[in-house]
């Protein structure tokens, strides 16, 4: 799987002794731990560590850089700006863990990464509002139902739907306490929800630190794919936390953090100027239209 | 080699696949990397990444969790301390890159960790005199040759030693300008040195960061076998790093950064109150002696 160009293959039996001694004893040092999974994770991680170290025989030089880009991701991070989370979404290793946790159930929605861009406090919105909040951007006319994987209607249901502006940028990128293209809203007794949004556009995920020098080292774009965020709870039900994706966009699976599946791809209807809304709304210019019908896992299945 | 403790033998192959071909998609992302090293070793730490978080089943609060470990090192690394290092150090990357940059090569004397506390000023001191400058510790008088791995004598090789005093600390761990228990000699004409230095004691890594607290949780010591380290260079060799280790240090291979070598453990002789020193110094107390003949690799190995 792994790619070599300089071939570890001239290692001799007698320095490959010394390098698996090394790697057991690092492995035996958390034979004491009283914690049997974290002793786990620890044996795991070291382990990998260090097959990855001898695999690519890592050199003095590419240590240090490891070392300084470390340094400079944990420097750039404060309380708006986690590029550690960032790393672990452009290494994929952030879909991985949403994978592992959010395993495909019967016909439930698919989950996806979560993002760094969440907040708790989002506005309230009714049935059919705006949750735009005047960010600018295309509107997007959002429309759906929230259903178990029995096929049970869930009225009730918490929808947190967040997504960057036309600009590229949160509304907390602007300001920590702004809230624009960010709201919640209930599901309604039959199951359904409405509400205008924006039209989802690409965006790169900030790349003026160390994680954003790596991918251009390695000729990586920074952009994600164009998505709208869902977070859906409901008591009967697991969490989901999703995006859906416009089809068609050209980043499609070359979004850089990895969150898009194929499940989670829906058809964004654009509509021509002076096309009448569903609420009959008064839209000057062109908007769009998408459905998007959420499966939750039943609660008993947690 | 890794002890399962939640065995992940219930992934079921649809799930195996989901996760493989994210692995699969990550590692064609590095495909138009033109730098094909910079390729290599990303494509290794990706696979080697996800392999760890899907051997372990990585869970969302631990992949919090290890965000925000990394966060807390970054924060505490400043200009004098460099938590990334010694999270290296503890988890033995830091060794196995000396062991794959530094292999056993004839008789030559074997290297170790260069550790966070060499620095490029030390006092030069002339053959016999005391790098202690007031540092703390029972006197040791270290004396030794340097050749390279042909036999020949070097004369003019530029000995580096550094050590902490007896209660555990650098002279630039007081103050970065302190200069104590460090200096720089040279071999003489017949390849001989001699110095006083202090005989070697335990001490801990700085065990207040986030690697502290991880040692502390798995049930490791922080402390490092008793050492003095060694830099050696001259035109003719290739630069050794290494420290030697007293005999029957309790600590031993029990080092907290994995840097014992069997070869570099010494016989520090302990002499009794009042036993005549080799140059007729008046030592007030115990003192101990040493012998550490070099051996370098030629440069014409480099």
């Amino acid at each position: 799987m792994v790619t070599r160009i300089d071939s570890p293959a001239d290692v001799s039996p007698q320095q490959q002794a010394v390098e698996q001694t090394l790697v057991d004893t690092v492995v035996a040092s958390f034979d004491h731990c009283e914690d049997p999974r974290l002793r786990q994770v620890m044996v795991s991680l070291t382990t990998h560590l260090h097959a990855f170290v001898r695999d690519v025989r890592l050199t003095e030089p590419e240590w240090n850089r490891a070392v300084e880009f470390l340094t400079a991701a944990g420097h750039i991070t404060d309380d708006v700006r986690q590029e550690f989370v960032l790393l672990s979404d452009v290494l994929g290793a952030s879909m991985q863990t949403v994978n592992i946790n959010h395993q495909a159930y019967e016909n439930a929605t698919e989950s996806t990464v979560f993002g760094p861009f969440f907040v708790e406090d989002s506005p309230a919105i009714e049935q059919g509002e705006d949750m735009g909040f005047g960010a600018p951007g295309e509107p997007c006319w959002v429309e759906g139902s929230v259903r178990d994987t029995n096929g049970n209607l869930l009225a009730g249901a918490r929808i947190e739907v967040w997504e960057a502006d036309e600009d590229g940028l949160y509304d907390v990128q602007y300001d920590a306490d702004k809230r624009a293209a960010r709201a919640h809203l209930f599901s309604a007794a039959d199951g359904s929800f409405r509400f205008w949004g924006l039209t989802p556009t690409p965006y790169p995920i900030p790349n003026d630190g160390p994680v954003g020098k790596m991918l251009d080292a390695v000729g990586r774009s920074p952009l994600r794919a164009s998505h709208l965020h869902f977070m859906v709870t409901h008591d009967d039900a697991r969490t989901l936390v999703t995006h859906i994706f416009p089809e068609g966009d050209p980043i499609g699976y070359g979004d850089s953090v990895f969150g898009v599946k194929e499940s989670l791809i829906k058809h964004f209807e654009q509509q021509p100027v002076g096309t009448k809304t569903p609420d009959g709304r008064v839209v000057d210019g062109t908007w769009s239209r998408v459905r998007f019908d959420i499966v939750l896992v039943p609660a008993a299945q947690d």
